[in-house]
């Protein structure tokens, strides 16, 4: 373990839960995110950083650390990204509402893909036009796990569950407006959905269902190559 | 105006809003209930009753009034029902997400009944098994109007609305347990609902949304013979 | 059915469920505006879009779009409204309880015009000052259906739903302060209403209002010319 | 003061304050209001007490104490009642929304009467059928204070307010079912009404509003005889 | 009554019920409230306008209308104001718990004079001190009528109200961080006051407490000269 | 597909999502109840009811059905359960904070076995005293699944998921008082976990953890003998 | 440690954390709590149960157990009670609003002497009638510790905080009604308290606040003899 | 007592409850509290502020003050601090969960040094990772209170409560996103911990536990030297 003053690093997570370290950028300064990814860089271990802005990227860039910024999920990567799980045709299926539900699902991909992971994108297939969902259901349900990601009244977990044999990871997002109430509305539906095999995390965790179905991704496939 | 001491019954109502009387049973004691319905008796004219107990019914039964007791939507009526609007093929569609919901699709149904609506039932129709819905759609779609109730999630009023071209009246019912916090659950699915054309009514307000459609219903048929 | 990459646009549904398709311009980069809009110029259909800035509309322009924009409403519609239902003397009723209402009110205007639909308008009768409203009120009772918006209070509806025979559909604002917790109040008043025939939509959905009462007035008018 | 060991009695209150004692009936046993009583009693001091059951009156009256029930309030006084204000024409108005407010509108008759002061009362008179309240509201303008008792929707209070000169005291209720929330709902219409002149006392709190509605009519008529 | 597209003014209000005009400030643009005062001037009427900014004072000033602005509680009369309530020694006492407070308190203490009535400010006398209540509490009970304006916990209503015989009207303030739910603490406080006498308007209401208690004000004072 | 009248029964389920029937037993009638099991009996097919009381069992038993029924978790299965996955180390943890959390804990251990699982037990391991879930957590690190049920605070699924490798599925439960609000705290708790890898479900929602972990168990073991 | 299967005793905690075990006996059935009092009679330790009922007290004593109970606090003591901290002039003072919070107020006193604690009571002191309160505050002064156990408006602690120098430990009750919202009200109030110097418990916990209470007691008198 | 016309200046306070004065910085103009602490400079009395702006202290040092700014706690002190407690191995110890809850914290350790006490910090011992706080709790358990200053989950109070002996602070922060309401979470949590002597202040509340602490700590402390 590392002291920083302000954090300590755990550079034995990895091996003790099976994971790399994850970090939330938000709220943090950009020298306090600076000396996290240095002290990941010198231990050449991977690390991922969630609500990330460009300014906090464009400091990290500019110190010269390698460092990959995606603009949608608002996410950075180092160099030391874990190896891909071996396995050609196993899936997680990363669904979305609408259009302003992408960035919590894009959050989820990188998440997942961070751990290993593979993903696939059934974006803007929300109940509003159903037959948009029925389009697709065909390849969702060869998933392993499903992540299903909806804002406003959040009814998209639940018609999935109804429809597959894998389980449902529900992100509910604080899309909509008025009695959404910044993503009570979508949580709540999916907290009483009536198919089975609904569980669902806290409003816009794009994160924390990305790493949710990567670790059951690869408790599936260990053992695999 | 009649004035009975602890209400006041307004036999011009009918004609001035084109409707017939109706009460709210629950809370009233039997003899209150008794009066009511025996000063319409005296001016023969249609009243319903929602909300009433067997032990309400009975005693009205006993003191001889001529009224009829449904008792899985807990509605009485009496013998001057509003005339049927002669229109054969037109209807009001109602259905239910599940079986828990079905007293108050049925208080819909009996005051849609009351005030001349043809009404055609779809229960047991909820998402999460949604090839249920589908096995119906193409009836449910000829409809004038629809009611959809439905606890829990209550995403049924907004997959039927993506499907239909005729407004959608959703009733958030009290059913389930847990986060669905007596019906406030699906009270926000309905209201954040993405498909165009759904509007809403109190929590198991059967009545409401039956009077709703049959409002709509008379609209769309006055004329006709 | 075209495939734009971060969403599917549907040029079936207005023969589908009879309406033409409306965009939530709230959220979108003016970019993807664009080539949502530039898509329907192309198929030459119309096209609805609502929560739009000056500045998505000025991007729209200066892209050489041919379309019109409503400062108040903040919607956009492009050349290829659908056509005028022909009934000279039937018109949805839209009210407000106060001038801060009317943004909201505006937006449930400009969709059902676009549907096709007649409006009159009824500002500013709130009940506070209750001889305005009932200065308007017969004329209000000609309508096939009323909209009312309003905030605080949000007594409204109620009032008008017991003077009148047609159906209401009930919209609360977020206007107000302190205990109307941004449109809450006048959502409960609205659900609660003791006079019947209220039906009601998510907190400033004006155009969810306007869809529902264009479904009812075309309903209504189907067959005419 | 006087130590009953589980609460203490103020007999100086009146003389301080200008107002005879009261108590809350529910949540006390028969015995300590049996003992409460009996203090005043030996005083010769008026007492009220509210939230009263049969029971804890029968236990009273069964031990010879000279009080009167009133079992649509559920109030108790006994025989050292304040003295009526001299005033023959000057009075509170209590007004209901619908008959179910009733028990919770006599709480505040019974109080302000307790006071001196004098009631009328016009019941049932809610907006959903707003002619029964504009056929009293010239009577209901005479009063110097008014008392608005109104569940459900709540509105009125505000419908008064905007009609009268005198300060309206509301009273939401507990009546109604489902997004009533038990009061809630009308105690945020009350909160936010548009119509000046409307201040709020907790839900099914008669005995708040009789109490306040009498100081304000004492304060208008001292001096008078 | 004058219509001006926007709203319609009630230059018969003054003597309906015996009031001058009130407007609000906030969200109306400055030439939408130009319009409103001249209006007022050219009817040589008094108008009180609460929540206006410094911008659309200044906006008007230049426009030449004479009028007073109050920065702190942010309201700006005309030259038409009521004449003042012939009475030396009555007050309406206006007591804050802090010196946030004080805005809330200004809006009712500049109502309460606006429509004639005599105040005296009584600030900062929160209970965390309670001495310095004390110190001042013998003035504020000769008050006619008392408003405590209180933030956070809001117990200053409930403990002046135990101490003297004058209604309190109580008006919970946004004022706290966490907890206090911007005014939802102080205003269930309010609302469970166990003192009688209270009642309360919504959050940071400081006019609708200055309305109310001028009511009442005048009608204790009604006849005097 | 069958038709009751008040159900549709689906016999293919079991084929199309590889999972057999359940039903919830509460608001249904020991008639409905009875009818739906012959059903399965006729169809020789499992099923698994939950929330049943001891009359609903009662009833079943007394017309002959071959049922057995567990009290603690309230849940009745018929003969035809579906085989068990061939796998003798492997296991479901199911962990409880307290004794109150049991019932909630039996229904996901039942409903986990009725779907092929195995389950292991960690009962009464909550945090208020840390040792005891430390003394037990090597071997509960060993779960292909945790299920962690908890009331009042529930920060037993945070505290686990912060330990192991495997995914943590946390069922909140109402047992509590007070500002537990019948779940509702440790359901916000468990939404917020700090720890990465935990999802939720509904308020005491036993069955919907069972399943879920289940579809996990089959997944991992899927292929296996 | 014990395994009792249903639960695990811990006879090492009073010497690990320096204080006795206690149980929290609503929802344990007579029989489980008779073994758990059973083992700690065996092992001579000493034990406090709370939210026992007479049902559960009578079976303990039918089965010769050698306890205490105490109707108020609904509590159960055994015979091997933690010895009193030998200091004769300090204690801990506990604080009641009204009479209706005496119930919690006792818990907290039992608990408080279960572990060696001295305490003084003033009941009834709340501030409707605050000269109750200053009666007595200068006793309260002399307190080590301070309970202020209230419900409704729960200003009790705030105002004692004000006037004393030791600690507050203030705890909201669920008595009263309306917008208390079973203790919602006083929480809030408590909270946010103005006077430096309160801490707060859950809604009734009287148990915590004697708890904590004896904890700082100790400490304070720890060495004394 | 010195009056300034916006609030009053108590210099008996520190002899009246032992403590110095304090002020809530945010809020007040820059002039306001220059002319608090000038008073304070001119009695010689020790001041601490506490949620300052860089701006308002800037403000005070260039009019010449002496005070000293706490950037990361936002607090003021001048020059008079109280005296240390002269107790060299006792303290408080203040725990955080993360490092954004460090603000909040660090508002309590500066309150505590400012009335006299010794404080040690344990940051960023979350449970997420729970090795780091068994790292550190057996210096932790040598305090004499402890502060648990956390978000989101909240529960790092409830785990060290169970831990240690000492009366445990629990400070819930607002920092989170989502479900966490704002703070709402992990006061929820905090307020239902299952282990004894938690009590909670108000969210992001440093001030008052920090204060509450150093209550505790002067009382155990008091006659040392």
């Amino acid at each position: 373990m590392m002291e920083l003053g302000f954090a300590e690093i755990d550079f034995d997570r990895k091996k003790r839960r099976g994971f790399g370290e994850t970090l939330f950028g938000r709220g943090k300064t950009c020298q306090q995110l600076y000396r996290l990814f240095e002290s990941f860089e010198i231990n050449k271990e991977p690390v991922l950083a969630t609500r990330c802005s460009k300014e906090q990227y464009q400091y990290l860039k500019d110190k010269g650390l390698k460092i990959i910024y995606d603009e949608v999920s608002s996410t950075i990567v180092n160099n030391y990204a874990m190896p891909k799980i071996s396995n050609t045709n196993s899936f997680i299926a990363v669904c979305t509402g609408g259009t302003a539900d992408v960035p919590v699902a894009e959050e989820a991909v990188k998440t997942a893909e961070f751990f290993g992971a593979s993903v696939k994108k059934f974006y803007d297939v929300g109940i509003a036009g159903i037959h948009r969902l029925f389009n697709r259901i065909e390849e969702i349900k060869k998933a392993d796990v499903i992540i299903a990601v909806a804002g406003m009244e959040g009814a998209l977990a639940g018609v999935i569950a109804g429809l597959v044999e894998s389980p449902v990871i529900a992100v509910p997002t604080s899309v909509g407006y008025g009695a959404s109430f910044n993503g009570i509305a979508p949580l709540l539906t999916m907290l009483n959905s009536c198919a089975e095999g609904v569980s669902v995390v806290n409003i816009d965790n794009g994160f924390g269902a990305g790493y949710n179905a990567a670790q059951i991704f690869r408790k599936i496939h260990k053992g695999e190559k």
